[in-house]
């Protein structure tokens, strides 16, 4: 493997670009959409599986991992990647994120975090350096900064004080990194929805030499709108050559939205939680299989698809599933939603690469809107 | 497809015996363990994987799937085989079982049972003719008749009284069940631990022209010995040209001690539930990866599975994914499990046909008495 991490825009259209991560692990073609596998598994799922469906990389958490079964632990059993059986690219977060949504009892200050655990309540801390140290223990590809992520409304006084220690962990974090070949680390655009605020961190991380750039503390309860405004107002002040990703996002609209601006990288629960939960996001829009309509429909989501489980299984039978609470039910809804936000995506990156892309945002939304009425009521499984 | 079935035996030694039923569907080669799905889905599996083990048969049961989806739905669909996506053979039962361990406000007498739901409280009927017409709605191949299974241990008088019952609703389904090229029909053998009343029961069902004999009311709560017994006392009265089903067994022991005495067929719950809950059954005997000597632990289950989840993954990480309640760690156990039992079949059946079953049951029993030190510490995941 060659130690080398690059990342190289191929194609534009607008403010929409694809392109290429290159890791000693793998290629990640962007946009990319990762997969999340928060303890170490994308839930439901064979990892050879989520690979197979068009996933170049996946995220993983370090809060949870930190916590169980422990960094040291996966460090000593040689490392995330063979933990998980995924050998290809993974990014992993700097624990911050889940520490302010998921931990009991927080104390933050200038030098940390300290926190109790979700689990068994164990006391831990979480430094700018200590998250750098567990990531590199787990040996992931990606590294990201801590940074501080408010709730959204939040007064501008508080959004303006994370984003500032934001900054000052950002710095903290790229000295802590260094040089490591083959691995990379970003830092993470705070703000809130000012305009104002975003532009100054784009602006001082820019100038901190890191690998990529992240837009944190969106998707966390503000309109579709003011979150695309916040990418639009913020993109122009981060260099151009350097990978931006959009943390904890979305939607397919927001996906189709924001790639459209010229964001990079995605990471959602949303295609797994939602499987989970017996909804499928499809070409025809949203679908819940929990709605007595589908009981007796012997239609599979999408005969057209590349993914067989949206193929070879009635909507009748996934219903069953769903309303029996069958593991298979679980397996099959994650894959089909995994494999339609990786076919999205893959739709994204051509239509960039021939220079269609507003035409492609345009079929697709009509394809949405179109719902179920776009599909043959006589297609049925074979 | 030619509508067929047949059962041949093919190699004897001593009592044990290998043979093939071919169906319409598929060979099943004998002696067969059926995993058993349920509610039309084997827990945690995709139908493919589960014959990619080697299961030439399943087992699906009558109970659940008329409460849920309601076999009228399935036949409207196009049957079980393409509703659950299997397209071999399945074996269902007659829903008696359940509606004696799970129903609510049972009402038994000569016509039938009636019972309430135990998912919603409504009210239904089951006699001998309507068992039959669920299985034929369901399209299964092996179909079994109605008959009452009492727990044990219980007063020789009850068992008594069950068993006849049994024969009368043998003969009636028997009938119901008249001729249908390519499908079969089984009787059932009653009478507890009783060697007269089993002996009573297996010489009337052979005189009734079954395409099959399981014995039933066994593996409900009476020590293997007494089980093993039965089997002894009541095989030498069934027609040995006739598969003989042992139902709801069981443990690795129990598969290899019941086809010594040449039961040709198995289903139970056990390793498909036990991968649910952390348990393992291997070469090494029965691993608890709930255990926390695992959590360190670099090997796989089995360096020399023929199952991929058995060699890549290492007790650590298996360890982990039991103790995160995630769904992937449930999935591989009962992967992991079923390969084992699949693969002790074929290890059975090899034996019988080598005429060298007494060593494969001896070396068999000694690999899980050695337990895990039976493996090499140095045996680690590549």
């Amino acid at each position: 493997m060659s130690a080398v991490f690059r990342f190289e825009v191929k194609a534009t259209d607008g403010t929409a670009r694809s392109g290429e991560i290159v890791t000693p692990r793998g290629t990640i073609r962007t946009p990319a959409f990762m997969p999340v596998g928060t303890a170490a598994t994308i839930k439901a799922m064979h990892p050879e599986a989520v690979h197979g469906l068009g996933a170049d990389i996946v995220l993983a958490n370090t809060y949870h991992l930190m916590l169980r079964p422990g960094a040291d632990r996966i460090a000593a059993l040689g490392g995330l990647h063979r933990f998980m059986n995924w050998p290809w690219p993974i990014l992993t977060d700097s624990g911050g994120f889940q520490v302010m949504s998921l931990a009991k009892l927080r104390k933050i200050d200038d030098q940390g975090v300290t926190f109790q655990s979700h689990i068994d309540g164990s006391r831990h801390e979480l430094s700018p350096e200590r998250a750098l140290e567990i990531q590199h223990l787990l040996g992931s590809d990606i590294r990201m900064q801590l940074d501080e992520c408010v709730r959204l409304p939040a007064p501008e006084k508080e959004v303006e004080r994370a984003m500032r220690l934001s900054l000052r962990w950002a710095e903290r974090s790229r000295r802590a990194f260094g040089t490591q070949p083959g691995h990379a680390i970003f830092g993470i655009v705070q703000g809130g929805v000012s305009p104002g605020l975003r532009r100054t961190s784009a602006k001082e991380l820019a100038e901190m030499d890191f690998d990529g750039h992240a837009l944190g503390g969106l998707a966390v309860g503000e309109p579709q709108e003011s979150m695309l405004a916040t990418i639009e107002a913020t993109l122009p002040f981060l260099p151009d050559a350097k990978p931006r990703y959009l943390m904890g996002v979305g939607s397919p609209d927001d996906l189709l939205e924001a790639a459209g601006r010229g964001i990079d990288m995605f990471d959602c629960v949303m295609p797994t939680r939602a499987g989970r939960h017996g909804l499928v996001y499809s070409r025809f829009g949203r679908i819940n299989l929990r709605n007595a309509r589908h009981a007796d429909d012997p239609r599979p989501i999408d005969p057209e698809s590349s993914c067989e489980a949206a193929r070879i299984y009635s909507r009748a039978y996934l219903h069953h599933l769903v309303k029996a609470g069958e593991i298979l039910g679980m397996m099959l809804l994650t894959e089909i939603n995994l494999a339609y936000y990786e076919s999205l995506m893959l739709g994204i990156r051509g239509a960039i690469e021939a220079r269609s892309f507003g035409e492609f945002v345009k079929m697709t939304k009509a394809g949405w809107r179109a719902g179920e009425a776009g599909q043959s009521v006589a297609q049925t499984i074979g």
